[in-house]
Formats: structure tokens, C-alpha cells, sequence
């Protein structure tokens, strides 16, 4: 019998709606502010990751991601092995009579469910699983919060995609880290007809890395200091309040500011950083148009280091909405799903934009590649979808 | 004889490099920051008008600009034509003997030397011109920084045209405004190797105005105040000094700050304000690869509110700097004058271009219009090219 221990989990992608941006400590990924974001469900997008090890395995960790090797020797990962490594340790000191997997090579396998060149985040959720599977290989009695605090070294957002729902990331104050952790503010189950739409922008080329700009930001933007000072604590208790009481309105606006805070302090920086584009402003138009129609505010833009929007919307808004994208976008990938042929193209919200603000939709029309229809989602599962098989080989699928 | 009593003068164009935006008394033009600005050469962009008053004209004041009747009945038309005709009438109460020109309807005629389509803010050199035209008719001992004041009210950047060279407004702290004003930092010969060099996008359509943007910017950003507070204080007196040093790497990197923090602002006012588009971004980019060519700062650029790239640059730089432009955009107006003749197209720094950012090539191409050569000028000057002729009838051209 081969020696061979494995462990599975998926993890899912979270996008903020308070932003993370700006380091307080780049080696222990400590941010300047605090931030909250939204799990998506992981039906649409979700990382799975087999962690295992064995004393059979050559020397050295390895990580394959989507079938290719990664190189492991970086700063972020290293500080995750090594971390759960200690905690394994400890396990192994207080029973000698478990098996010592802290020395052994880990193989980590991992895939996502979604295109690599949707240009999501994938750093949040691959970090999340990596940690997750890894301490459940390790049999560690540590709760998500505590793992969180691993998971940030890995990606600072990785953090939060160890908690389904509605997910807080303290920024903390102490010069170790240690009480910079993610927090669940509620769970999927407190308000589950939170929407999500992303629109997939095609961009001619990647931009800024967020390590560098973010780290740029800090050091030259004299507009930023205000967001760590003032602006974030003050919507950190807005948004928990709004999605305690499932305010809608307050939500969405809270969310709309706050990416246009983080973009605003990218464009302050010198040299500027730019992540949005004429399409970007073009679906911020349209939501601005669909909210000014609704006579209320029933849509949320935000936007990550990147051009794609990510539209927030309750379900009971889906044809106003989604409705509308498909009417223009219907063409596009990401309606095959059953929601998505559930939802009608919804001509008259098209009529409607194109009497307020018609250049918008060519630009959506052509900027747009595909589109993915989600919503707020549980946190990290356990799976038995193994990656590694029982002889230690990657399952090849 | 006819009694027709009438004034000419030209009036410049001034682009800020430390921006004016936000009003702390929207009534009175005062604003919440200080700004500078370079005013520009009236060989290329100039207003001309003639103010005449007459005891024959029907009663009622008129303004016809570019052969197009005016509204005067707005309140900063009025404030400027009701401050000039108090100063008239203190001079008609001393000296009994003076026709008393206050109590006759004004006539104003007014022409711009560059195309309207072009979306450069006409208003600085407009009310800028009518101010110093009623001035001259009405004999006023007032210099420019009196002056100004008057022309704050019609329009808060005018004050800033009725000076040559480089020119700053302070902000002031009074509430009657009285401190508010114009001032020159350096006459134009002080440092008179300043070009600039005006890309023309063309917008789809035209964005917010300037007037309720900033006070939406005022009423709803959070990052805006530290602009008044600390940012622009401090910039003021560096660029004060980068003019009088002829230091043009400073004078051009807080040129480039301020503008990315004004548009900064702008988007962190909700709903969002963009006048930058993709056009802007691609000469941002552009600039930024001259530079780093050049292995030093040569060019800034600036934007006001709209998509126009203004880039500054030294004379001696015009080939690197106009050369590339002119090879990239030859076929576009703007070229044809003397100077723009002169300019050779600079294939090497296409090249350059091509190599580092290759993708703004076509957007540039695509979205530039039409180019405006020109540099640091005068100010107002007072012509005998009168717009209204000796009958009081408006001169046909």
C-alpha cells in the first residue's frame, strides 16, 4: 500500500465592495484599510484543490495549476507551507503516534471552473483552497478565522474566501499581523438573493500588477491617506449595518463609491494607474440609467484591478438587469446556464438606455466577451473530487 | 455726428497646471483652492471684443458672439456688467464733465480666432475680453488684478486671462471675495521657450458641466478635500518656484500630479465624472514613453474638463515632442502655419512608440482630431480692429 494522504477542497472568488488597496507591511501582506467583500457561489466559480503528501514523493513541494507547474520557492507561498508546517508540528509533538506529514513533500493540485482568460482574480480563491486543503490534509483544528491569517500571507484577499457570505477583513493594528484576519459579517443564508453579473471585458493587454500599484498608490497618491484615515472605517460600519439590515440602497451606493474611492486614488497615483476603460464607463452609464428608470437604486457597479464590471443586484431585479444585458449581449458566452436561459432579453430597458444614454450600447456590444451570472455563495467545501489519485498521480481529466 | 463710444481688445486662453476646482461661494466665483495657469500665445487662440455703449442704441444691453445673440440676463454676465458700471459711475460723480457712458445700453461683439468645435473653454478669454473692453471704454485706472476680480465673477478662470505669461489666482479668505484675484508669477519673457501643444479629441458628446460637476465633487467626494487642505497649497508654492527656477521637471511633474488629482476628484464624486476616455489615456501613455526615451521629464501633459490633451514642453524639445505628434497625426489640421511646417515628422520616436506601447498608435489616429501648436503668450492687448463701426453697426466679416 502506497502511502499516500490527500485531502480536497474547493474555495471560492470574492469581490470587494469595500476595496483592498494599499500595504501597511508587503511581506506580511498587513493592508492599510480594512475591506469587505462578497463570496460567489462556487457553481459558477470556484477553485478545487487536492493537497497532498507522502514520504514516497521525490524531494521538493510541487504545484500544478490548470496542468502547469508553478513555481513554488516565492515569499507568499513559502510563508503558507511553512505556516501550516508549524501548526502540523505542533500536532506531531503533542501525539508522537500520528504519522509526521510535516515532512513530507506536499503536491498540491489545483483547477478552476472558469476561463483563466476571463481575467478574474484567481490568486483569491487558489490561496483560500491551497491553505484550506493543506490544513485539512494536516488534520489542523484550526477555524477559518485562524486560517485566514495564512491565507492573507499567500494574497491578502485570499483571506476572505474562507468565509461564505458577507466577509470583513480587519486590517488590525499589530506590527506581527496577528490580528489582521478575515470576519464573517453574515452568512449567504442571512440575505441569498444577492446577485452578481460580470461583464468580461476584453482588454488589449494586462495592466498594473496590483502588488506593485497598490504599493505605487501608497507612496505617491496624496488624495489615498483619506481612505485608511477617514473613509474606510466610516463605510466598513455602513456596509455591515446595510447588509445586516439588508438595505439594499445603502449597499449599492456604499459600493459604487467606494470602487470609484479606490480607481480615483489609482488615477492619483504617479505614474497614474488606470484600470478602467471606455467600456468600464459605459456599464457604469448603463447601471446609472437602469437606477435613475427604477427610480431607486437596484444595481451596484464595482471593479476589481481590471476593466470587467461586477454588477450587484437582488434577484427580484433580474429582468431589469440581467435582462437588459442579455437583450444587448445575448450573443455573448455565459447564458447557457439554466438562470441564464431563464432570464428574457429585456428590450424595453434596452429602449429605455438607448434614449438616455445610446453611445453606450455599441461600446457594450463590442467590449464585452462574455458574461458570468453568480451570487453570493457558501465558503470552502470539502470535496471528493481528488486531483491526486490514491497512487500519488495527478488525475488527468 | 453719432455718439458712439467703443473699445477693443484681444483676450488669451490660459490652461491651468494647478487646477481650479470646487467653489467655496458659488455666487461670487470664489473658489475652495488657488490655482496657476500658463497663458497661452493669442497668435493661435484669442478672443477679440469691442464694447460700445451709445445713447442712440434701444435700450437694453446686447452680447453677440461668433455673429450668435446672447443671453445677458444670466447672474455673472450681470455681476461683471453691473461692477464695471459702478466704477464708471464713481468716476462720472468726481468729474461732472465726462459723458456719463454707465446709464447708456452696452453693445458687445465679440470673436474667437479658433474653431468653436474645438471644446476649449472659451469662457476665460471671453469674459476676460469683455471686462478689459468695457474697462478701456468706460476709462477705468483699473490695472488687471482690480480687474480680475470682476472677471472671477463672469467666469472664475478669467481672471487668470487677463494677465500674461504665468499666472496664479489666490483663492482668498474673505467672504465678500475681495482677496480673491489674479496675480502674474512670471511675465511670458521671464521664460518664453513654453510650448504647447493641444490634441483635439473628438468627443461623442460633450461631459458635465464645469459649474455642477465641482459642486457635486464638493457636496459628495471624500478624498476632495485634501486638495484645498494640504495638496495644493504645497503644490502651488513648488510650482511657484519650479517657474521662477525654469525648472522644468518640476514645473511638468506637478503639472501631470494635479491633473491625475483633479480627475481623481472627479471620479470620486458620486455619480462619477469622467472626462478622460480612452484618446486621453493613449496620450498620457504617449508622454509617458517621450519621457522615459528622453531618460528625463520633457513633456506634461494636462487636461481640463473634456478629453483634450494639452502637453507642455520646451522649445528645444519640439522634435521629440511635436515630431512624433506630427508623425502620427500629419494628416490632421493644425499643421499648417509656419511653425507647424517647420516641425519634421519624427519617425525614430514612432518607432520608440510603436515598441512600448504600440496599441495608442491608432487610438490617437483614431481620436484626434486636430492639433493646436502654440506657447506661452501675452495678455490682453488693446486693438483698433473694431467689431463695431463708427454708426454703431456690427462689423460683417
Amino acid at each position: 500500500m502506497s502511502e499516500i494522504y490527500r485531502s480536497t477542497t474547493t474555495a471560492p472568488v470574492n469581490i470587494a465592495v469595500i476595496k483592498y488597496w494599499g500595504k501597511r507591511d508587503p511581506k506580511l501582506n498587513l493592508p492599510t484599510n480594512s475591506s469587505l467583500s462578497v463570496t460567489l457561489s462556487q457553481a459558477d466559480l470556484r477553485t478545487l484543490t487536492t493537497a497532498s503528501c507522502s514520504p514516497t514523493y521525490p524531494t521538493g513541494d510541487t504545484l500544478l495549476i490548470n496542468g502547469q507547474s508553478q513555481d513554488v520557492s516565492g515569499a507568499r507561498t513559502q510563508a503558507c507551507f511553512h505556516a501550516l508546517r508549524e501548526l502540523r508540528k505542533d500536532i506531531e509533538y503533542e501525539k508522537p503516534e500520528v504519522p509526521r506529514l510535516s515532512h513530507f513533500p506536499l503536491h498540491i493540485v489545483s483547477e478552476n471552473n472558469f476561463p483563466t482568460a476571463a481575467g478574474l482574480a484567481s490568486s483569491a480563491a487558489g490561496f483560500a483552497a491551497l491553505v484550506r486543503a493543506i490544513a485539512d490534509l494536516y488534520e489542523l483544528p484550526t477555524d477559518p478565522t485562524e486560517l485566514s491569517r495564512i491565507a492573507r500571507q499567500g494574497s491578502g484577499s485570499a483571506c476572505r474566501s474562507l468565509f461564505g457570505g458577507y466577509v470583513g477583513w480587519e486590517r488590525g493594528t499589530r506590527m506581527d499581523g496577528k490580528d489582521s484576519m478575515a470576519f464573517q459579517v453574515a452568512p449567504a443564508s442571512h440575505w441569498p438573493d444577492m446577485r452578481a453579473l460580470i461583464l468580461v471585458v476584453s482588454a488589449a493587454k494586462k495592466g498594473v500588477s496590483s502588488t506593485t500599484g497598490m504599493q505605487t498608490t501608497v507612496a505617491t497618491s496624496t488624495l489615498f491617506p483619506m481612505r485608511p484615515k477617514e473613509v474606510v472605517p466610516r463605510r466598513m460600519k455602513e456596509m455591515a449595518k446595510a447588509i445586516t439590515d439588508k438595505d439594499f440602497e445603502t449597499f449599492a451606493k456604499v459600493t459604487m463609491m467606494d470602487s470609484n474611492s479606490f480607481h480615483a486614488s489609482c488615477l492619483d497615483t504617479y505614474p497614474p494607474i488606470f484600470y478602467l476603460n471606455d467600456v468600464s464607463r459605459a456599464a457604469i452609464k448603463a447601471v446609472e440609467v437602469i437606477n435613475a428608470a427604477a427610480g431607486k437604486i437596484i444595481a451596484a457597479y464595482t471593479f476589481d484591478a481590471g476593466p470587467n464590471a461586477v454588477i450587484y443586484y437582488l434577484a427580484e431585479h433580474e429582468a431589469a438587469i440581467a435582462g437588459l444585458f442579455k437583450a444587448i449581449l445575448g450573443d455573448k458566452d455565459g447564458w447557457e446556464n439554466e438562470r441564464g436561459a431563464a432570464i428574457q432579453a429585456n428590450a424595453a430597458a434596452v429602449k429605455t438606455l438607448e434614449e438616455e444614454a445610446g453611445v453606450v450600447i455599441p461600446v457594450i456590444k463590442e467590449g464585452v466577451s462574455r458574461v458570468i451570472l453568480t451570487g453570493v455563495g457558501e465558503g470552502p467545501v470539502k470535496s471528493e473530487e481528488h486531483l491526486v489519485d490514491e497512487q500519488g498521480q495527478v488525475v488527468s481529466r
